[in-house]
Parts: C-alpha cells; sequence; structure tokens
C-alpha cells in the first residue's frame, strides 16, 4: 500500500495512492478516515484525483527524525572520512521537515548547500532495546528523504544541528509505502535531470536491522519517528531555482526546488 | 507564578504552586483547568497539597530541545576547549526528559556519566528569526534541566546524539517559573549533598537573547521547546545510586536519582 497525507483544503488528509506517476502527479487517491499510523482506520468510500490535491509530507515526527551518517562506503571516502565502525547517529528536529514539491530555502548562512538522497523508515510501533531479528515488526513503511546539508557550515560547527536542522531541510515523500523488500533497491539523485547519486541499499554499511537496533540501545523510537538510512556516494551543491529528485526504485520520486527566501 | 504539570492518578493536570520548598515537597497546588502553555486557563478552585501529588516534567516538547554546548569560559577550560566564537548547538530528543526525582538510567554503555546543571528556556510562542530585542515575547518562562552526558561517548561518538539523547538524559523541573530575572542567577549542582558546580548566569558567554537569536536564524522554535543555556564549570561524574539536585536560584531545586535499569 502507499498511504499519502495530503490536502485539499487546510486539514491534512490520508488516503490510499493508486498511480503509475513516480511523484504522484497523476492517479487517484481512496480517502481513508484517520492517519493509519496511530490508529486502525477505514475506506471513506471517497476517491480524488491526485492533480486535483496537494501531497503533504507522509507524516510529521512527533519526536524526531534519526539519521545515519557514512553508511555507503563510497560516500564516506568522497568525504575523506574513514568508514564507521559503528553505525555514526545525527538528529534533525520535526521542525525540517517539509513535503514533496515544497521550496527547500537557501540559507543566507552558507555557500554550500547539498543534497543527500536517502531511503527512510517511518516506525509504526514504540520500540526500545529492539532485537535485530525483530526490526520488521516496527516498521511501518517506508518513504524518500532528501538529508540537505549545508556542507561548509557541518565542518565549522562541528556538531551537525544546524547545518542539519534548518527549517525546510528534510524533504520526505511522495508517500509511505508499507509493503516494499528494501534488500537492494536502487536509489539515484538527479540535480535538474542529471543524474548525480546512484547506489543501491545492498551497499549499506550498518543493515536496517542493525541501525535499529543501534539506535534503540539509547533512545525510544515512537510511531511517526523517521529514521534516515544514509546516502550514496555523489552528493553535491544545490543552487536557487535547481529542482533535486530522489527515486528509490519501487517507491516513488520525490522532487523539491531550491528557493530563496523574500 | 510557578506552573507545575503533576499526577494524582494517571492523566497529567496543571497548576499554580505556593510552597517554601525549592524541591516542591510540601505546599500547595492550585489545580488550572488546561495547560497554560498552550491555551488561556482558568483556576479549577481545587488545590491539592504537594505532598499528595507526583510532580512530572513541567514540559515535554513537541518539538525539540535545544541545548548550548560551552556557554560558560570556566566549563569549556575545564574540557580543554576554546570558547566557540558563536553558539555552540546540540539537540536532546524529547523522549530523553524525564521529571523530578525520576530516575537516570546508567547506560551500561558507558563509563563515565556526568551531570550538567543548567538554567532552561520554556518558549511560549512560534518563533524564527527572532530579534534579540524581542526574546522576551517568546519566553514562557524558566525551569532547570540537568543536560545528563555520557562523558566517553560524547569523545568517541564525534556527534554528541547518542552520548546527550539517551532516555532519562533530560532531568527538568520542578516547574516553570514565569517571573524571573535571570540576568545574575546562581546555578549550583550537589552530588550527594557536595557542591560540585557553582556559576552564576551572569556569566553566560551568549546571552539568553543572543541564543535565541541565533537558534532561530536557522530553526522555527514552538510553544513547549526548551533551550538549554548550558553548564558551569565543575561537571563531573554520577554513579548509580547517587542523587544529583540543581539548584537555580529563584526558581527551585530538581532533584533525581541515577540507577540501573533491570
Amino acid at each position: 500500500m502507499r498511504i499519502a497525507r495530503f490536502s485539499v483544503d487546510d486539514e491534512p488528509k490520508y488516503g490510499l495512492v493508486e498511480t503509475d506517476d513516480p511523484e504522484g502527479l497523476s492517479g487517484t487517491v481512496a480517502l481513508l478516515d484517520s492517519d493509519p499510523l496511530y490508529r486502525p482506520v477505514q475506506l471513506t468510500g471517497e476517491t480524488l484525483q491526485l492533480a486535483d490535491v496537494r501531497l503533504l509530507a507522509p507524516v510529521i515526527p512527533r519526536s524526531k527524525v534519526v539519521c545515519v551518517g557514512r553508511n555507503y562506503a563510497a560516500h564516506a571516502a568522497e568525504l575523506g572520512n574513514e568508514v564507521p565502525k559503528e553505525p555514526l547517529i545525527f538528529l534533525k528536529p520535526n521542525t525540517s521537515v517539509v513535503g514533496p514539491l515544497d521550496g527547500i530555502v537557501y540559507p543566507e548562512q552558507t555557500n554550500d548547500l547539498q543534497f543527500e538522497g536517502e531511503l527512510a523508515i517511518v516506525i509504526g510501533r514504540i520500540c526500545r532495546d529492539l532485537p535485530k531479528e525483530r526490526a520488521e515488526e516496527v516498521i511501518f513503511g517506508y518513504t524518500i528523504a532528501n538529508d540537505v546539508t549545508a556542507r561548509d557550515l557541518q565542518k565549522s560547527d562541528g556538531q551537525w544541528a544546524r547545518a542539519k536542522g534548518y527549517d525546510t531541510f528534510c524533504p520526505l515523500g511522495p508517500w509511505i509505502q508499507t509493503d516494499l523488500d528494501v534488500a537492494d533497491l536502487r536509489v539515484t539523485t538527479t540535480l535538474n535531470g542529471e543524474t548525480k547519486q546512484d547506489g543501491r541499499t545492498s551497499q549499506f554499511i550498518f543493515d536496517i536491522p542493525t541501525v535499529l537496533a543501534y539506535v534503540t540501545s539509547f533512545t525510544t523510537l515512537l510511531p511517526g519517528d523517521v529514521v534516515l538510512t544514509g546516502t550514496p556516494a555523489g552528493v553535491g551543491p544545490m543552487l536557487p531555482g535547481d529542482s533535486v529528485s530522489i527515486t528509490v526504485e519501487g517507491l516513488g520520486t520525490l522532487t523539491n526546488r531550491v528557493i530563496v527566501r523574500d
């Protein structure tokens, strides 16, 4: 199932997407009566055209976006870093989350804004000290994330809270896919149509059960929390006006444009 | 006003504290009909003895706990660090928050669990790009925080998300004080009754308006978000069974005990 969060007027709604378009610009969405992340839901019977709705971030984490750094060897190497011995964990605030086609605001404090395309895990059940073999039980589904990074501030600040935490620095979407075998999926990022990143989830240094076991060895994950799995090689700069699209095979495509705030 | 969040049975309640006890173990609490952080409230007319209630963390941030590192020169020096040129910002997840007298769980992954006593700001209004001169407008009040840190993991991990983000690593309390001149307050931490930290907020490298202006230059603060202002010199280790108390002059005392999870 592909579960979208969307608006037709002011109130966010939830629905099941049927589409052949990876961005969900055409096709239909069958309305659900509530948010399936938090309660049992039913179809309302109403169906809308995706062309008539605006897709939103499929989830706003109630607590946190947990990220894994340097989880592809080729990406660690391209920034001159060692492959970590344990997952390298950092946080993005939930206020950094935006949705498909939302603008990524180019901050005036940076001169090197970069994209990082990633597969993202959406947590469905509260969990702490999760054994690897039970990881599947707490995963509600998957979506796509852009771990937008001000690369210069990441280096100068030391701690990454600002460089990765600006408002709009965590686009998520276009939907949550609940049935997906993520063992070996292609993850690509294009900038203005040109392919920049091209990796496969089979290249993870730490696989998803290992990441979730590690994260929950120190913090409780709540339903709606999101875990980003790291980015493949090929990260690079974006400029105002650029269009950045991240595709995860079998899931869809998340597109955003870089804008300058008035 | 001193606004407490507390429980007498299962449901958290809110009320105005009247007490001469800095920890609120005696005195009274006059019940409010809702959480004054989010809506206008009225007294219900009911008053309870503080001895009959359990004080909870006065706020669970909806989004984030933002922290300032090395904001007292003597503390930066004791850990061998330079005084930063800009505020050093990191995040603690809202899942790390616990309340007065709650246990701080000693993780099995650390051998150096440390206390850091701090004045904490509770945000009352959504804000972004806040001018320094308007800082007062967005501050709902102040509380006390222990920025619990696994010092060994802080050094070995590089990013501080784990070392400062474990569940129970952000005790907050005992209440939110809404009327407090924080220009020059004494901040002390005692371990088993022995004074370990003794600083004054007048020693901040970056004052509160500067911190809030900096934080909101990249992220939106929401009502209920909490900003920790940094710790004075004298940080040190805690062991299971230890009792740690942080006192902010004119505000109160936050006490927690270090425990080992079964």
